[in-house]
């Protein structure tokens, strides 16, 4: 390495299950300039994105802050400021989410106890109820909507049996959260994680989190505070036995410096933080129900367009998740050389998948501020020009008037 | 809350030990269009970012990527990956950020012996050196510069002395990479760990690490495979006893990602890697030497403006850290009236400090793009007016010509 060059970015159309493509408005906030963590004018706008996550996340809980890392960063900060050694947590994964949910349990020293359902299908919620019944879990531990296969689970009769069986409901909820419904309250949801880089189309590297007091209880029972700021009475208060196994992920530290009392802990993420703030009034300004009406004509004439090439999609179509769609690769198609086709000569990006599905399938997204018109057609029509220049035996000419006519029928659905 | 409106960001000189300003061309580079996180040009940022990262670090270690997290992610990604239950870490420390190293390794499931030394000075190495036979640590981890102190610890020694004694060093050098001399190599630590939001003057969010194949001998042997991702021979070769305790701080993990087989784990915090690459960039751009002296020179002025003014420096001379200058508040001083009025009517933000040290001193950060000749002029103007205004004994008029000489005698230094 020599000579460093300027950034080069090249023109994308984000097509995939995240990240995905945000809003100017957002970068242009991200631009501003940095505030000091303490700074009045700060804690401010820190105070109000609690607010304005509370409305997006469905939620009148009063913690609902932003863990600064991705998502995961956020999955792990709720489990293991609530797993501790030795609790049992069932975890029903219908996907690789599931999967990874198992994965970082286990390192929080839970007993996992998975139900695991085929790919590309979902729980019948009774199943999960009568394991709960039988395993009596402390945490019940599932994903909304998974986009390895492309499902999303129902989640309200679960939640209600884990609240009236006194289990907690934790849910991996990134993939659905401001594309379709999550009511965080109603579906009796104990603590929940979204990420920025997908719906919220806010760029990668922030999971929101909610929680409530269900959960709050354990997180001061698990409470320490760190030596170089705790007085003597606060220090001999400090629970050494059941402490938090991460610093950085503790919820029972994390909550003191978003709280007014601004006990130091990390330094937040200012240019992060303006981007998510801006992300959050776009998405109230559009309206939730505006919103996921988007998500859902969007899809609806991405799946109409697909059908009428004559490509068939993948999975259960009633738990389908309405932010990606998962396309059967066609018999004698390189998919992997379809999608570099599509990202090299067109500047359009869709994604792969993971593990038994990997090779099979094509998995569109259609999330945020990605999801519009205009994508949609344009991906449309580059994937059956790609087919079509691979020797593909698909209807030539079908996919984007199949879709055209979808929005014919709903009138023109601009992106916010 | 009813109406949220625009993001509100007031002008501001920040003077404090981080998060500082950034320069306007990471701000622009930040307000970039998205990539996806496999696509070539974005894992090219990726592989570009690593190779300056190498040259601001001074080493020719392979490793060195970002924690998607503030520096304590670095830090806490860096010991959980290395220690292991049981493990003893000699932690020598002269500052609440020392504190930090102990608390985090206790969680880790090390058994921690302290070494800690009054605050204001540094450890004599040969005291470290003489611990270090005694305990036979597997680990000393230290911090470079603790800003709680404003005191830089001498390393190279200590690294001599580990690598002699086969012991691992490992570094919190948040403070100090890029604001003064930081040799990885030279100075023998294995593994290293720095944060964007100071020196680097990038937005805080991501924390800069690099490790030597002495720590990765150990993640190897450490090393399991996401089950979702994993294939059956991999699956068999985990070993999940000495399984590190987190997923996203596992450090075997995400060499993976930042390696040509890119192996998924979190999805890159797209918009904060753009504005490392360029922060590294002009970081090389105006030279390290270069970058050091400017330190050097508006700490210098800085210094002998607060001095002219009648004001003390708290801490040991000889072993103060060139990026942050601690300060006495003279008696009957309300150090946070002081503060206050500065961000209030001046725009100017100043620090306050930690625990024994709390309302006895301030902390002035001159740090990165704050680290300029305008910013010194103006926060010691402004800090002599405030003092004047609450009736401080102090001596008017003095402090910004003492600036101004120090200036005048090396010439006009501009801030890259």
């Amino acid at each position: 390495m020599n000579h460093i060059g300027h950034l080069h970015i090249p023109a994308r159309t984000i097509m995939t299950p995240g990240p995905v493509e945000v809003d100017p408005r957002v970068l242009k906030a991200m631009s501003s300039s940095i505030l000091g963590q303490f700074d009045p004018q700060f804690t401010a706008i820190m105070n109000d994105t609690m607010g304005l996550l509370r409305k997006v996340l469905q939620t009148n809980n009063h913690w609902a802050f932003p863990i600064d890392g991705t998502s995961r960063a956020g999955i792990e900060a709720m489990l293991c400021s609530v797993i501790e050694e030795g609790d049992v947590v069932l975890i029903p994964s219908f996907g690789r989410f599931g999967g990874l949910l198992t994965e970082i349990s286990e390192r929080c020293g839970a007993r996992v106890h998975s139900l695991v359902c085929e790919w590309g299908e979902v729980f019948d919620p009774e199943i999960i109820i009568n394991e709960i019944k039988k395993v009596k879990p402390k945490v019940v531990a599932m994903v909304h909507g998974d986009t390895s296969t492309g499902r999303m689970q129902p989640l309200k009769e679960i939640g209600h049996a884990c609240r009236e069986l006194d289990v907690l409901l934790i849910v991996d909820a990134v993939a659905t959260v401001a594309g379709t419904d999550v009511r965080t309250d109603e579906w009796m949801i104990d603590g929940l994680i979204t990420g920025t880089q997908k719906c919220l189309s806010v760029p990668s590297g922030m999971a929101p989190i909610t929680y409530n007091e269900r959960i709050e209880t354990i997180l001061m029972q698990r409470k320490s505070i760190e030596k170089g700021l705790a007085t003597q009475t606060q220090l001999s208060n400090n629970n050494f036995d059941r402490r938090i196994r991460s610093n950085y992920f503790d919820l029972s530290q994390l909550q003191d410096y978003w709280s007014p009392s601004r006990l130091n802990h990390h330094t937040e993420a200012t240019s992060m933080l303006y981007g998510l703030y801006e992300g959050l009034r776009i998405i109230l300004e559009e309206g939730l129900e505006q919103r996921f009406e988007r998500h859902r004509i969007n899809e609806r004439a991405l799946v109409a367009g697909i059908e009428a090439m004559g490509l068939r999609l993948f999975g259960n179509p009633n738990f389908k998740l309405p932010t990606v769609t998962c396309i059967n690769i066609p018999e004698g198609v390189n998919g992997d050389a379809v999608r570099t086709m599509l990202l090299e000569d067109f500047g359009i990006e869709i994604a792969s998948s993971f593990g038994p599905l990997h090779g099979k399938i094509w998995r569109v997204g259609t999330m945020g501020y990605s999801c519009q018109q205009r994508n949609i057609l344009l991906t449309l029509g580059a994937l059956e020009a790609v087919l079509l220049h691979y020797g593909a035996n698909i209807h030539k000419g079908e996919a984007v008037q199949a879709a055209l006519e979808v929005y014919k029928n709903v009138g023109r659905v601009h992106v916010k």
